[in-house]
């Protein structure tokens, strides 16, 4: 490398520790001796081997960067400003409210693609935009700066997995090496050997490199460029707080704005007014794109049994010959969700992401993020694994669809553990989440398809046993809708439930008639959001609500019932899971656990 | 090995898989063919070197034994009757209601440790067991048996790189490497050798033989106890549904009962009924245990300000000297967290599990079994990330103490990827749980003691700013209590509060007295349960309740209060937050998420 270039490059790096120091200063808070060990990456990375258009970053063929140690956002923020997208002025608005630029990257910043902060999800997520960029058919590189630290959280190593075994060559992972966590010294401190041994026993090329030395710092991102067939990981041993002695190397010093930031800029060499011409990229490609075609959602008959995992694979696959834009994601479990039908016609676009619920998340979140239309199932048991990233998902303001299949007790012998009884609770309390639990068949194909258009994290629970189709086919459900399967002017109490409970009401309601005692059963499929207008209605004419569900009787669809009409004032009551399940039949599930229609009954005579 | 050995082996192992094809038989359902592949390996482990006392479970010298593979309960269950501790009868109750053979395995049997059936959590929880035998300076092993699929759960790499760092030589893990997932053939299919290099470059002994292999497996598990300083694998070949034609080595013969188990059972050899002869452990050692001491809880002046997150760093340093066993994990954010004030105290009982929240709790777990009271802390939001590991504690009735930091948007600046703000939905929704939520120094330090004595899964939220001291030292708060702060008879409304929106609803009240309008307020700290006492007064005095909580609408305090008076109904306004928040102070987080004192003397107002 010339010796002009090395001294810009020194330079450029200067100044964004610089930038890191004076933005963290006026902030009083933020990472900057994180962001100062990764500078010089990020400085050769800028100048000389990332391809972006920052005043087009919908430009298919940008690079995508992921900062998954987005602590060091000062570092990222004085890029975008050496790379003229923000102004000095905005770079000090760091951590003020209403800046764009928060403590940590989120995409409210057109240049951020998905929000970091939350260690060990970067890669995860790069790995989903790296298997985008292959569907694509574009050559994009993907580019992921994260911390030694987090390389303790095992999300890493299912991304590890999985790039080394596709073969993600345009994956490039570069971690600052800086020996220092939050707490204290990482494991492993600089002993890159130690890293470079686990990420070569997963299939990837391994570069060991003095992370403050720009020449070497380019040979590696340019080998990185060059490598076919692996995914390649820069392992840079790097000095915390480089630069300063006040910080340099020290323990203690994480996350905290410099004692003295003005000794420390003149010690870093000044402020500095340096420009980063980024490579953008010369054309506009056409993404490849699948085919698109007309949507004919597969229909059941009223009053067969067919069970709405079913329904949720086979509207998918019809969804997939309708939409080229829509994917598959499983976690080794598409024989049991039904996601196999979608594997079946469209393997190209299905991908099994073996059994590693963190991964199978993160790659949806990926792939939205390039404008795919992902849906993402395992067991709703099994989606608790991946709570973090699809809180993370929320915070990125990502459209991803989550498919959760094996609901509640009603699955009968296989016991507590493959049970999801938690998930309706996990999903609602999610930013800006819609939650969908159908009763049958035809309701569960028509929201498979109407997920297709909803923006933010939604949800599907689904049934693993068969259930009697209550609606004819070709009905519209709409979010946030209801339906009211009973009523008569002379109802005494309504039954609110949602899923497999919807049958046992209907029944409960039919005993009850029989009675002499008329009693309404909404069927509440949209359990976030919730139909106010129908449970305000049920609430002031009947005044009595009885909730049932196969869930805990916390944060689910007993809950959402009671916030709606909650200003109200009716009587509530709740059916719900509330021991410990073992082993036995579904119908003893439910009996058991007493949300069967003989529970609702009881409930409902001892309102009365 | 001698010849006469050799064929009781296999003639056990084939008793194995006969039984475990006819409990699974008997059920109409189970994993008959996940059990016949590791019978072998099961088979010689309990022949030669298991030592346990099966009339003495709780001998603190028996090794302990983690199906991690919870599915192939059928074998755990066959090797028990083989064992003596279960009839032949019992054993054919599997997986029927009431039986304690359930679908995967609960310690609701004697000799089950920890429940198991959510894959990948059985190595985790395995280096707890074995951090624990270090604790107690006891010779037991720890053994865990997984299967091949589960490799892919990121939390095995959590396990993978403590227990290899830790050098935990008391771990053996053996994985029966059937090359058949549920759906279809695994990443690594028989590839023991790529298994091999990744555990290898984690810094364990790897072992690679072919499961069926009497010889083999008793070499290899004799190798694994004679290995110092490092965990063994052993990686077993095998294959799945071994010994019958009609399901060996074949897809789609996961999960199920054999067609034709009569033919089965004959192809394997017949009905026998040999016993096996486990080892015992001669003596019943006396564990090591650290002192016990008395309790000095810290006391902080009322007025003044202190974080609740302080109070709990010192009180469980106060707990650390008056019980030894206390132990306390650590996520890597320690002084965040405070549980740094254990740490200096009493090192040896202290343990960083680095940025890996699974293994953080299920550490927990495994150290429970054993006897111990651990505290395993974090920030709230980063406890999502062991969601599924809680779900699983609580199915094990495993007594474990969580501690969530930084709750909130109260921590400020650092935006939404620090803030917990689902954590109590996501704990409140697990079952057996007990959710605390102190307000000042002097509440939260109680708690902490508190907690030492509670059965199932407790959880502590703390907030991160200094807070005022609102009661003096000394004061009792029992689990399912609450405080009334301010209460006249004159009371329009009640405000419910917990944590830092206690302060903002006293501020609340104080306001709108000397606006005419008297509330009362009352400090929710027992969040799970409810006082629900305390709350019906409320709701039948006053009529109208405003509950204030610093976490989303959904499943948190507020959910908790329209639950626990909901068959009363009175009016009930939540508020809570429901934006997503960005970067700003604390005082201007709670403004703009409108729970702060002035967005409650408006709702009070609205209300009334």
């Amino acid at each position: 490398m010339p010796e002009r270039d090395l001294h810009y490059l020194t330079e450029l790096a200067g100044q964004l520790r610089v930038d890191s120091v004076r933005s963290s200063a006026a902030a009083g808070s933020g990472h900057p001796t994180s962001s100062m060990s990764a500078a010089d990456l990020m400085a050769v990375l800028f100048a000389c081997h990332l391809r972006y258009d920052f005043e087009h970053p919908d430009n298919p063929a940008n690079d995508h960067l992921i900062f998954s140690k987005g602590h060091a956002s000062p570092l990222l923020y004085s890029l975008f400003k050496a790379a003229g997208a923000i102004t000095d002025e905005e770079l000090l608005s760091f951590r003020k409210r209403g800046s764009r630029l928060e403590g940590h990257p989120t995409p409210r910043l057109p240049w951020v693609d998905v929000a970091t902060g939350s260690l060990g999800q970067g890669l995860p997520v790069g790995v989903g935009m790296a298997m985008a960029g292959r569907l694509e058919r574009l050559p994009y590189r993907v580019w992921v700066l994260c911390g030694d630290s987090e390389l303790a959280e095992g999300s890493v190593w299912e991304a590890a997995e999985h790039a080394g075994d596709e073969g993600l060559a345009n994956l490039t992972l570069i971690v600052d090496v800086n020996r220092l966590g939050q707490r204290g010294p990482t494991r492993h401190g600089w002993d890159t050997g130690a890293y470079a041994r686990r990420f070569g026993a997963f299939g990837w090329h391994t570069i060991e490199i003095d992370g403050h030395d720009p020449g070497q710092i380019d040979f590696a991102l340019g080998d990185a460029c060059n490598t076919r067939r692996r995914p390649t990981v820069i392992l840079a041993k790097t000095r915390k707080g480089e630069g300063v002695v006040e910080v340099e190397n020290r323990e203690g010093a994480h996350g905290k704005a410099l004692k003295d930031p003005d000794t420390a800029v003149a010690e870093l060499g000044g402020v500095r007014t340096l420009t980063v011409d980024v490579h953008r990229p010369e054309i506009m490609p056409q993404p490849y794109r699948f085919d698109d075609g007309t949507l004919t959602l597969p229909e059941y008959e009223p009053g067969t049994r067919v069970a709405t995992r079913t329904a949720y694979g086979e509207a998918l696959a019809a969804l997939g010959a309708a939409r080229g834009d829509v994917v598959a994601l499983d976690g080794e479990v598409a024989d049991s969700t039904k996601t196999e039908e979608f594997a079946k016609a469209f393997p190209d676009r299905f991908f099994e992401m073996y059994i590693a619920e963190q991964q199978l998340v993160a790659a949806a979140v990926g792939m939205q993020a390039r404008g795919f239309v992902p849906y993402a199932a395992t067991f709703a048991a099994f989606l608790t694994r991946a709570h973090d990233f699809i809180r993370m998902a929320a915070v990125s303001q990502a459209s991803i669809r989550l498919v959760g299949s094996h609901a509640g007790v009603a699955i009968g012998e296989d016991g507590p553990s493959q049970m999801g009884l938690e998930d309706l609770a996990m999903l609602r309390a999610v930013y800006g989440s819609t939650v969908l639990y159908p009763c049958d068949a035809n309701q569960a194909a028509a929201l498979t398809a109407e997920m297709a258009g909803i923006s933010g994290v939604s949800y599907l629970r689904t049934t693993r046993g068969d259930t009697p189709v209550v609606y004819p086919p070709g009905e519209r459900f709409p979010v946030g809708g209801s339906r009211v399967l009973r009523h008569t002017p002379a109802d005494r109490a309504t039954i609110v439930a949602a899923g497999i409970t919807v049958h046992e009401a209907l029944a409960a309601a039919d005993e009850l008639a029989a009675d002499g005692i008329p009693v309404g059963v909404i069927d509440l499929y949209s359990v976030k959001p919730v139909d106010k207008a129908a449970l305000t209605a049920a609430a002031t004419t009947t005044g009595n609500l009885i909730t049932v569900e196969d869930h805990r009787p916390e944060g689910g669809l007993g809950d959402a019932v009671t916030d709606a009409v909650s200003e109200l004032g009716p009587r509530v009551v709740k059916l719900a899971v509330r021991g410990l399940p073992g082993s036995a039949t579904p119908a003893e599930q439910l009996a058991d656990a007493r949300i069967d229609r003989r529970a609702i009954v009881e409930a409902v005579k001892r309102l009365l």
